[in-house]
């Protein structure tokens, strides 16, 4: 009997999310379906949270228990064998009992990649947001300014109706959080990355985030507008939510 | 009226294929449609040869004549604006009358990607075969240096019944090409790639030539094996097929 935590990449493209729906491809019901295939153990691994539909990730977490005794190696081996190319197990550990993917985490870092140029790649396509407007950077970077530290986050929040129900934390369901760190990078091949790093986010924020600093960035906002858009706490302040496919869950941090 | 060059990227992933199928998406066919939106012209748009289905191009080409006069720079921005991402038209070239982009392809060149490593990023995996099988590249390189120059490639052309109709040149029905170079190397992040450039190739000849050399450097053949496979005339004597989804056709030269 042990409790394990995985760390998985994959490319959201192809699925319906993270979370386990009848009849859909999704993450987690692959990570079930192949657990129950290696181990004969039925069981739902838990994630840091969930990802949308198109959203992909290159070091999402995942913890469960395991009735039967299996080598750290072997179940990394024989999960990369049983599931799909698009999704793979990048580490797998026996950790500490009281550890859990969602409960436990103390930090997540999300990455969009946006593409500034005018011809895209086909294979970069389902990686990014095609965005040509002019932004301007200095804007870009006020707005990152004004989201760091802790606020609540409401106007930039899913505004549909499950919105409780699908936000990462449920208890407390507090639509205050902190980012640490973000920031709006341009890097070579035509790409603008945003990098935030945050201790929890709602559902959809990064993607409203996103949308509606580019949206201030082309000055479809006053300059300045982020600081009057949180503390409006209205989602219909906020601009519009950016395409999930531009977007990745790149890390979970823990304290254990 | 004019005679039309495009130059295409596209991902063959979720194709059947370059040529036109009904009911079937195909990359000529979504070419064929998005002219017919743009221009209200209907023609077939030539490719320089077909591609199979999960096969990639960096630089295929297509040929047509239109009616209508538009600048090259505004039909390859429609054309862009109207073709999923997964197809990009890099160019568009107004050419002579005589152009055509089957018929005076004088080379082609073609790529075929390999993963060595253990563990495949999901965002590399459609455009890799994964083989994890120790090689002897010194055989790989021995299997290139017989295979160069001009040969009877009867024993690496698909042995499927409709062969004729589905090599490249219909026209002679010849099962003879050259090959101006071709070479195995190894790249950083555990690949290894295999470049071809010859006149022409056969239908899955690369694939087959991949599937060969691969099984010669892991011991199946003997060693120096590729000229008797040659010798022998039969696909039998040959290896398998390697899969689609590891082959790009890189790009196509012409004289004009």
């Amino acid at each position: 009997m042990g409790n394990w935590k995985l760390t998985l990449a994959y490319d959201g493209t192809t699925f319906h999310g993270w979370q386990v729906q009848p009849g859909l491809q999704t993450v987690q019901g692959n990570l079930q379906a192949a657990l129950a295939r290696i181990t004969g153990e039925s069981l739902l691994p838990q994630g840091s949270g969930r990802t949308d539909s198109g959203v992909h990730a290159l070091g999402q977490v995942a913890s469960f228990q395991l009735q039967a005794p299996i080598p750290a190696e072997n179940l990394q081996r024989a999960l990369n064998r049983t599931l799909p190319p698009a999704i793979r197990v990048l580490s797998a550990q026996l950790v500490l009992d009281s550890f859990h993917a969602r409960h436990g985490a103390t930090a997540k870092t999300y990455e969009y990649r946006i593409f500034r140029g005018e011809l895209c790649s086909p294979f970069l396509a389902p990686y990014i947001h095609p965005c040509r407007w002019p932004l301007n950077m200095d804007l870009l970077h006020q707005s990152a300014a004004q989201v760091l530290g802790e606020h609540d986050f409401l106007s930039l929040a899913a505004s549909d109706a499950d919105l409780q129900s699908r936000s990462e934390e449920t208890e407390p369901r507090s639509t205050i959080r902190s980012i640490f760190s973000n920031s709006w990078t341009e890097e070579p091949g035509d790409l603008l990355l945003y990098r935030v790093r945050g201790n929890g986010f709602l559902h959809h924020m990064v993607r409203n985030l996103v949308g509606t600093m580019l949206e201030i960035a082309r000055g479809q906002f006053p300059p300045g507008s982020m600081t009057t858009i949180l503390a409006a706490r209205s989602r219909s302040a906020a601009g519009p939510t950016a395409p999930a496919k531009g977007l990745f869950l790149h890390s979970v941090e823990y304290s254990e």
